[in-house]
């Protein structure tokens, strides 16, 4: 209870700081940022009890990434203990707590990338693994390919082993809620505007919060990796794939420069290439991670999306921009020290 | 026919030529570009009567595309248009020539990109859509998303009333006899190694052709567009998902540079971002679009890939590297010249 507290003061601190400026950058390297989702946070509606459950999983979330980079193993190893907390909470759209789709289900994608081998796993559509980031992970390297998708990657999830479970197992009140009110919103629509059957009604409500969840890691041989994990959009049709599972636009990482989550909405995100556009302008222009993490979200905002992300470089410098009124966030320093913050 | 020789005589020409620079980059504009895959594909290993098969199809193809630009349509029409007869052609792996998967079935992507609005469409693992470029055009176009995969996307392309084909429209015997033989070698392979289960024998043959489709234009207007159309890998399993219907990693068009369409061994061209990171390297470094394209390829080949792929830029400027033994490609000029080529 005392830790949670000073993590609160540490987040209040950091809420009353001028500019996009991080404390913690200015404390010590960066080892392990998280990413709980972009979107219409607002703290005035916000209870204390809800507030303090984010809080706690974020930081348990934090704290299993920075013990698995103690104990000396992979970024990769951080990236996926660490996001299994957020996928086996349901306070997030990831696993555990991912929304229901159109057709009342829950169809998950994440995706992961090897900043040291530039090699990328990712699945998309999948309705029965208990954590699909473990899944991208054995598609990267117990296949051939990239992207398994549907029914594809289940069969090649249950021929790894992995843990599977009953769709049944994603169901949870709130999101089941969340749909009911969207289909009645919708149905209000249709009704209203007699739009025409081969228009899909299908525009993202307003208010509506981004719960994907990712991990960007910087291990003690200097390696670099990132995850994204997801549920995607409430209502979904069609089969539809946002930019978590695609490598590129949600996740990205190259021991050259950064490694990158991304959340938001995924088709602006898939449009601007978000997460390898950061790396590109490290790269290529030579900026720095918060000039090239800010310049993409910039650039999404002028397109007309929202959204934001996680950016680690190699030398521990932590960028996490977003352009919506809040993101579940936090990082842990190479000393361990914790932040987390939520709004903006 | 004495058009054909003569194209045949431009090509004859053009691969006298030394180094990469293609006749017609020295005579006017090109206003657009088509590939038809790369692979191995050696002139000693080809029979006049399938030469001439191809060239038929790939000047007929690029004939489509100059008149429906000529007509004043737009780089996206004639993207469509000559997509369309590279789809209806048995000779491609794209539409009606799409190669089996695993289970004998055909899985077909496709994706497009509009570089006026940067908008984009995809669909991924469709099994009775004629055309998947309009497929992805429609995604593009008629809905809030930019990918659609399997069952999904067919319901989507059917409320939208495209044209549905049933699977058998697909079957060729030349691509049906070609997984048989990789089913028998794979049967050996497993006998002889005792490979465990869980590992995937999906290794790609090296003597297989890749025969992804794709069209990059130029209109009246300066816009640029670019798609791509595939039916994948011979023998793919677990729903895989290459390149084609990846934004940024098999098709991408940006008016401020250029429009690229990809073809290759897929999972390299999505770790490398291939089609975004030529944009990239032209954006951030101000390469022309030969350095971006030739150093995207060399990019590929340093990570252990292959293929290669077709970019036009704004000012009619094109590139068409690939470090494989063959390309199937082919550009038209502003003043409608037509230059076809399939060998380095």
């Amino acid at each position: 209870m005392y830790k949670l507290i000073s993590i609160m003061m540490i987040t209040l601190f950091a809420s009353m700081l001028p500019s996009e400026a991080s404390a913690q950058q200015k404390v010590d390297k960066v080892v392990l940022a998280i990413h709980g989702g972009a979107g219409t946070i607002l703290k005035s509606k916000m209870t204390p009890e809800k507030e303090e459950a984010y809080i706690t999983v974020l930081t348990k979330a934090l704290q299993t990434g920075y013990e698995t980079l103690q104990a000396g193993k992979s970024s990769l190893d951080a990236v996926e203990q660490t996001i299994h907390v957020l996928e086996d909470s349901p306070l997030f759209n990831a696993g555990k707590g991912a929304v229901f789709t159109h057709n009342g289900k829950n169809e998950l994608d994440a995706s992961i990338v090897d900043g040291r081998t530039l090699e990328a796993g990712a699945v998309a559509g999948v309705t029965v693994v208990r954590n699909p980031i473990s899944a991208a992970r054995a598609v990267m390297e117990k296949s051939e390919h990239v992207m398994l998708v549907g029914k594809g990657a289940e069969d090649f999830a249950k021929a790894q082993g992995l843990q599977l479970v009953t769709p049944d197992y994603f169901w949870t009140q709130e999101r089941w809620d969340a749909l009911q009110n969207l289909l009645k919103r919708e149905n209000d629509k249709v009704e209203l505007d007699h739009d025409a059957e081969t228009t899909i009604v299908d525009k993202r409500p307003k208010d509506e919060k981004f719960g994907t969840v990712g991990c960007v890691a910087l291990d003690q041989q200097g390696n670099l990796a990132a995850g994204t994990s997801t549920g995607g959009m409430t209502n979904k049709k069609y089969g539809r794939v946002g930019d978590s599972p695609i490598i590129g636009a949600g996740t990205y990482a190259n021991n050259a420069n950064v490694a990158v989550s991304c959340t938001g909405w995924g088709e602006f995100f898939i449009r601007a290439m978000a997460a390898y556009d950061v790396a590109a302008r490290m790269q290529y222009q030579g900026s720095t991670v918060e000039q090239a993490a800010q310049g993409v979200i910039d650039q999404i905002g002028k397109m007309g999306g929202d959204g934001g992300l996680i950016a680690l470089d190699k030398d521990g410098r932590v960028a996490m921009p977003f352009n919506t009124e809040g993101m579940y966030r936090g990082t842990v320093s190479e000393k361990g020290e914790i932040n987390v913050e939520i709004y903006r």
